[in-house]
């Protein structure tokens, strides 16, 4: 069956890609399912990890916790999110999760739409004021 | 804060919708966030219960399983999903979710675009096969 027929992904299809900040468990993507407008990935963030702070020009997002303690920004705004929080952001608007707890934290990354023209993440961790940013909170979960 | 203000959704200011196959929880919407292309609600399906058949004119949608077990039907192939499972429906294709275990599903629909010109929902119920098919499943489960 090609992958425009496939409609259900479980375990033993989806796409595991391993990143320095957790395995990404892709569950909908234009490469798994018939996607045109949405991607979802499955995030396992290791203790005192974090993604980078990015931005994705073309897409807008959801961070949905499953598991574990997120320290989620948005902007200059952070917030200590937990299973079943969530949070939106806009278009090309800078964020990262940390993992803030002291167990795996999973989460969701809702996106669309699944196909774009440019490149689907910008890394601003070396811009400012992301950069201070990055490195005061990445010291302050590493103490966990 | 005006609602196009706000990043972070949790049980406080979600938007809680209560329908004859449980509550929606809404944690996307234009009304909540300032969301565009997605929207986002968790669903609490009671034991026995289901989704009526219906379509998505101009959305596609993922369902996520987060806890109990579903029997999700997308066109004419059905498959019993867990936690963590998911099924990806292009846009208006036929499809229903059934509680198919002893305890509440719980499941995301996750559906782009966020804003649309016509009706978000066609109830299909009524026209066949998706009649026949319905009273069927129903009773299947009704027995739970």
């Amino acid at each position: 069956m090609s992958s425009t027929e496939t409609r259900y992904v479980m375990s033993d299809n989806m796409v595991v890609e391993e990143l320095p900040w957790g395995p990404h468990e892709w569950l909908c993507r234009p490469d798994i399912v018939a996607a045109d407008k949405l991607l979802l990935v499955r995030v396992r963030v290791p203790v005192g990890k974090a993604h980078e702070f990015h931005r994705h020009p073309e897409m807008e997002e959801i961070i949905y916790i499953e598991a574990g303690t997120a320290e989620q920004w948005v902007d200059r705004e952070k917030r200590l999110l937990g299973p079943g929080d969530s949070a939106h952001i806009p278009i090309d608007v800078v964020h990262v999760t940390y993992n803030a707890g002291d167990t795996t934290l999973i989460f969701l990354a809702i996106l669309s739409l699944a196909e774009i023209e440019g490149p689907p993440l910008i890394d601003v961790s070396q811009e400012e004021p992301c950069k201070s940013l990055q490195r005061e909170v990445t010291e302050k979960f590493r103490g966990n």
